[in-house]
């Protein structure tokens, strides 16, 4: 077979595994939004069911054997020859993996998502205790199959961000956090900024109908996608031309869903923006999730928590909520937007104790994989460290290690990624602010498109081309530096508290 | 491997297909729900892809062998033996098919439904008609590939009502039609109903309830499915634990709304009372499309559409809407939902004339796949015949043929199952009215579980155990007899229009 051939085969393949992976997607999207209740077994079992096949269609020793003919080739131009390589890096991986284990991982996962579900309702964490532990056991044993080197939590790490480990996030974490803690310190000292006004009620259409106004404004495209509520907001796709969020409403809290959207719609312009082209090709799809979550706080904080953002959303905001918001100034809203306050839930943290918030997680879970605690010593693991980092006391399990619903889906090693988010966020922004003229006098009338238009040239077009770092030595010419994150966090709360 | 070990490989591996099949229903689901318009294209490769892969599934020869050997075991016990049966007589069939075939009619079922949207948007029939003409090209190799003896049509009839042929349909209409149309003459010549108060303007919002409220009182259970808004009301499953049905609204139109409600209740009653225990096998579907429509017309006319059923749920309705129907009694209001008229759209139609919108497609695609008619002549052939039967002029496509869903899915033979559901739906409220005792008594006080009761004892609990035929014999003492719907319309129009 001549070398084009060839490359239309391994798409051929690849199209068909998306087909399966993407469709198992739509399951798992519908059970987090419209299933209904007695409809969880069997759906963890057709998911299980999907996973199986799309795993047994890519570890398909005719798939090798294309994958390996095709490295040979010269006549590849350089994307192709990328999507090569790293798909022969998947199927490596994933070669390593039976189909049995990846169906009875599939199956446990869906029995500690419900069994977390029950526990929430229930407020009670023995509950998703009993299937979290031999979730765990399979993490585990998962780490030897992947295999690593130095600490077994690095095998997982790198699932989610390639090069990540134990010694460069101890790291990143050791270099920042004693920093953190000094603004805090001195936050703590300042006059406290009132942010009373966001928790007055806001009906809950009104809310909805002023996220969908401004996921109009950042561009999202509700032809290739839409938002619907569930439980915990997440981004998910089908193809690049269907990208799905979620948010959720609080009445009585109006920054829950604000920003949850604005968060969820740079995950979902990123996918939105991926080349179309590239469906089920390595090229196809996001960088990592650090580079996906670097999207996500760009929109949510270095733009979305900005007083030049809110120069021209407020007076719209105003608008829409004249009871709850005509007295305030923008400048208020702004500091209140950007309260710093030791909190209990980390999806509502601010900017600077939402990193304890991480490293609490990514302590426990490196412990928990190395066997140094086990999965019924989370609670107290938890509330203990809390209690260090952010002098809060746990008054609950559902307010405490039972918020997040990563555990239930095994995502052991994912947390970390959201600090990188941050921090890659910061460093990125700072090169966009310097390569894009007029653009803080953009912002302030409302117009995010130069910032779209560079991310998406800069990293969405790129798909995996690029590793993280490398992106981030591309764009903004060095490897990523938490200085650019502090000195952001600096500038900000400098203003705010007058430190 | 011993019997009990085989039959338990059997379930294994008709659990995986129906994983595969369901998932794809989801697909199915979601494109007429919630799907994106730009995710489409991608949507049809991916159901394309599912359905390849469970027919693969299906037609693999290891299945072939352990249902051979499980044929001639004498272990069995009844159901398990059926079981062996249907799937061996399912597996023939499908082995008749190519993998390269299925792909290639799904994807082209694909494209027809959405030239099929388009077409209704633009109402313009030629724009359907140029994917239709393919797909009807595949349809017709498919009775070749299914072989037949007469009429190729008898190879697509049977696909939706086993047994079922050009010869049977032909004496059954020929029986029943006459009759029809003498009522309809005497009809004409009465004074006509008033049914103006069904068109005022009934809330979006308050019609979802009222909705929503007769589904509970039917007993659709909301914990194992749940309903949502499409162009075309549908039901649909992925389980009996997961039964999900569809509806539209119209605001000037009441009853389009609240009978396409109590229809699907009736389809997902059918569909929730299932065997759980039998989860992707023979004996856990439903008997045969002219059975599941019995079940939706039983509730939708002949309970839905009766004197008794409304002396309880009127005066609720009046509750509801006071300013539409507080003057109204409950006897006009029966007659006006059961007023006699040609018109244009099948689903709109009355109970009479209803079954000469089934006729013209019936006629119309038995030419179609004979050959005698091609599908551009389609519109003329449609009008023509709406003319001859029914009186009625056909102002534009959209309002003719171009208003139901089927074709695009490629559903040829699938229509004469609605009229069979109705006769069927006669004959067993015939049955029901002669063993519940105290049945209308109940009725008039809005309880229908006795009915339900019989439903799953006599119908839903077998799933495809017994043909359709079989279970009438069963149920009724007789064959199926289109005299009980003849008389059964005598007895209500002879009272409404006094003939």
């Amino acid at each position: 077979m001549n070398t084009q051939d060839l490359y239309e085969e391994y798409k051929e393949r690849m199209h068909r595994i998306a087909d399966v992976k993407y469709s198992m997607a739509l399951l798992q999207w519908d059970q987090e939004t419209y299933l209904p209740p007695k409809g969880a077994g069997i759906r963890g079992q057709q998911i299980a069911t999907l996973s199986e096949i799309a795993h047994r269609l890519f570890i398909d020793e005719k798939l090798g054997k294309i994958l390996n003919e095709l490295m040979d080739k010269n006549e590849l131009g350089e994307n192709e020859k990328r999507n090569i390589e790293l798909t022969l890096e998947d199927y490596t991986k994933n070669k390593k993996y039976s189909s049995a284990f990846v169906r009875k991982l599939t199956e446990q996962v869906n029995r500690s998502f419900h069994a977390w579900m029950e526990a929430r309702k229930q407020n009670s964490f023995p509950i998703f205790e009993k299937e979290l532990a031999p979730l765990t056991e399979l993490k585990k044993q998962e780490t030897d199959i992947l295999g690593y080197s130095h600490h077994p939590y690095n095998a997982l790490l790198n699932e989610f961000e390639k090069g990540s480990t134990v010694q460069l996030i101890d790291k990143t974490f050791a270099d920042l956090l004693p920093s953190l803690k000094t603004i805090l310190e001195k936050i703590k000292n300042k006059p406290q900024v009132n942010d009373s006004f966001l928790k007055q009620y806001f009906p809950k259409q009104q809310q909805w109908d002023w996220g969908m106004y401004l996921l109009k404004q950042l561009h999202f495209d509700f032809e290739a996608g839409r938002q619907d509520i569930s439980e915990h907001p997440f981004t998910i796709n089908f193809a690049n031309s269907d990208v799905r969020i979620t948010t959720r409403i609080n009445e009585n809290d109006f920054s829950s869903m604000t920003w949850s959207c604005i968060h969820e719609a740079g995950h979902a312009l990123y996918e939105q923006g991926l080349p179309a082209d590239q469906y089920g090709l390595p090229l196809g799809e996001a960088a990592s999730l650090g580079v996906h979550e670097s999207q996500s706080r760009l929109w949510e904080n270095n733009i979305g928590r900005s007083l030049l953002f809110w120069k021209h959303y407020f007076p719209e905001l105003q608008k829409k909520f004249p009871e709850q918001l005509a007295k305030l100034s923008v400048e208020e809203f702004y500091k209140g937007i950007n309260k710093v306050e030791p909190s209990l839930i980390r999806t509502e943290a601010d900017e600077l104790t939402y990193h304890f918030h991480v490293l609490v997680r990514y302590e426990l879970e490196k412990k928990l994989i190395d066997g140094s605690i086990l999965t019924k010593d989370i609670p107290a693991f938890w509330n203990e460290h809390y209690e260090t980092y952010l002098g809060v006391k746990i008054p609950d399990d559902k307010n405490g290690c039972l918020q997040d619903v990563h555990w239930s889906h095994g995502s052991f090693g994912y947390f970390s990624t959201y600090s990188l988010g941050s921090f890659f966020a910061a460093q990125f922004y700072s090169a966009i602010e310097q390569s894009v003229t007029d653009l803080n006098n953009g912002i302030e009338k409302g117009n995010t498109v130069p910032v779209l238009q560079w991310l998406r040239k800069s990293v969405h077009l790129h798909g995996r081309k690029y590793t993280s770092g490398e992106l981030c030595e591309r764009m903004t010419g060095k490897a990523l530096d938490t200085r650019f994150f502090l000195d952001y966090l600096l500038q900000k709360y400098s203003l705010i508290y007058t430190l």
